[in-house]
């Protein structure tokens, strides 16, 4: 089936219409028309060749969200009509000890991206979400129960979603725990929104004074300006966990004064250059920790989707038409967007 | 109660036979007549004016070994003759949550160390083990079950045996664990001895091929030098905790690549210069973590202590006599010890 993309042919080419071939469901296999597609940081670095290893033509989008049109004959999960969800894998291996237990984001083989993958199908490499419709293995397809009108604002979820869901329940964030959540974007809004829904009580760190108000209404029960040591010492030895969502490279030091003792900080993005060394002291003096977490399994995206249709739970969006992907490239480089640019898939057929 | 001691009166001054006073054991005291003490980096950091603090005149030592001569009379737990250690503590708040838990070495007031920690007693500031006597708050006395002649070995249990033997507990390490244990000194030889003693499998990491043999002996079950890239490439994403006890600046990442997923490595060393910035992508990539341990609480001490004494777990040391310490740190900074001095503190009377 051939279909309407947004792509680009090369790393220094602009995204532009094309169109791409989408196989014929296999036996497993679950066909969506896709209404909305997030647009993620990494839609860009992989597009722009920023990330080495970007196969051409390129059509990114990892934040999926449709509905089923055909199922193969052995899917039993999903029917024709169903509102379905598709984020950043679309494979793994099944076989691994990370994926034995849930957690194909680990597996020991890579799992298949949504874009960028390997594929037996054409051209060789997926081909993700801005485009019409998407051929997934039953596995890798997530249910979605919010109602109609959010459907576009759920699109996020699943990487954004995710990527900040998975460390706050993999450290036990609940009722009782203090949380901090670093930096107020696409992901860090993400994680104020669901450590609150959690019951946690949400301190967000923001660089910037004009983000307090905001950040406030998303559902921090206080925001600190991390320029302000005076309001930054008022919280040293208080967090029972951080989720630092700052991809620059900053000062950690700064973050884990703020651990209680076996506190943990999880870092959830890769700095293009590496962050000031931190301070081996702050770690052994209150047994602190520093860890990374990668999105999250497919049980696990499921439950998170779950939790989010209970708790109301969406992502604070700005729709956008396909062709307009560009200026929202350049917005989103410059921070210029409340929390996260969502194509409206319509769109692509015009 | 007028001793003998060994300590210096100045950073730039080589350590000397001096007489220090020890206060009368009060209601909650035990005095010690101390048998040997074992010589740990951090005396030799301190008594140089190495770390910024140093309080002079110095008396370093605090892995102490000894028999009971008097106790208070609100003191039950230990009596005359009783053979006992005290380790990096003499006293800690005893009201903050870490103290509460037990866990006295993260005191939020700060613990008082054995040498050098704030007290009423002449001068205004403690002095530790190279010494013949100490007194100490029975709170902090721990029980010694060995053998006899396993004394000047227990010793070094009070410092580099629970620094090592804590992180190893906390991050579960067990029957079944893959353990890597990074250096081959003081800490690291007692982290391999304790590691296998817990029935993990141990791979002991060193730098110098000449310490492959010794390191078998301790109970590794393998050797590593790290410095031969193939061998180290052998255990790629293979340990469930890795032990690093290097305080020299080094690079952390090829360690972090050795850890499973959810795989911890805790630095038990500060390092006078930072380590290069650990790679994030190798913690996010895994959900691997980094952290720091300090010490152990004094119950923990305790089990320790019995822990060893069920397992036959004693320090690899040489004795040293008191006027021996100047030689004994030139060596220790050579790292030409295996793996403790310990001081025969009946040589402190001549």
């Amino acid at each position: 089936m051939t279909v309407m993309a947004y792509g680009a042919t090369a790393g220094d080419k602009p995204l532009e219409p094309m169109t791409i071939e989408r196989r014929t469901p296999g036996e497993h296999d679950v066909a969506i028309d896709i209404a909305y597609c997030g647009v993620c940081h990494s839609d860009l670095h992989t597009v722009r060749a920023e990330w080495s290893g970007t196969l051409f033509p390129c059509v990114p989008g990892h934040e999926i969200v449709g509905k089923v049109t055909a199922v193969g004959g052995g899917v039993t999960k999903f029917k024709v009509g169903d509102v379905v969800g598709v984020g950043c894998m679309v494979d793994s291996c099944q076989h691994c000890a990370s994926c034995d237990e849930g957690l194909e984001q680990y597996c020991d083989n890579g799992f298949v991206g949504t874009y960028n993958g390997a594929t037996d199908d054409a051209p060789g490499h997926t081909l993700g979400g801005y485009s019409q419709s998407i051929v997934v293995n039953d596995r890798f397809v997530l249910r979605i129960s919010h109602a109609e009108d959010q459907l576009a604002a759920v699109a996020p979820l699943l990487c954004a979603g995710i990527t900040t869901y998975s460390p706050l329940r993999h450290w036990n964030v609940g009722a009782g725990s203090k949380v901090g959540i670093v930096g107020i974007g696409g992901l860090g809004h993400m994680g104020v929104k669901l450590a609150h829904a959690m019951g946690a009580h949400v301190v967000a760190f923001t660089t910037s004074e004009s983000k307090r108000e905001d950040a406030l209404k998303l559902g921090a029960d206080e925001v600190v300006v991390s320029r302000n040591a005076e309001e930054m010492q008022a919280h040293a030895n208080s967090f029972d966990f951080i989720l630092n969502t700052v991809a620059a490279s900053h000062d950690l030091d700064q973050f884990l004064a703020l651990l209680k003792r076996d506190g943990n900080m999880t870092l959830v993005g890769v700095p293009e250059h590496p962050h000031p060394s931190p301070n081996v002291g702050a770690l052994i003096f209150r047994r602190r920790s520093i860890a990374g977490s990668l999105i999250g399994g497919i049980a696990e995206t499921q439950e998170m989707l779950d939790f989010c249709a209970e708790h109301g739970v969406v992502a604070d969006i700005e729709m956008i038409r396909a062709d307009q992907i560009e200026e929202a490239y350049e917005r989103m480089q410059r921070s210029d967007v409340k929390y996260r640019f969502v194509i409206d898939n319509a769109t692509l057929a015009a």
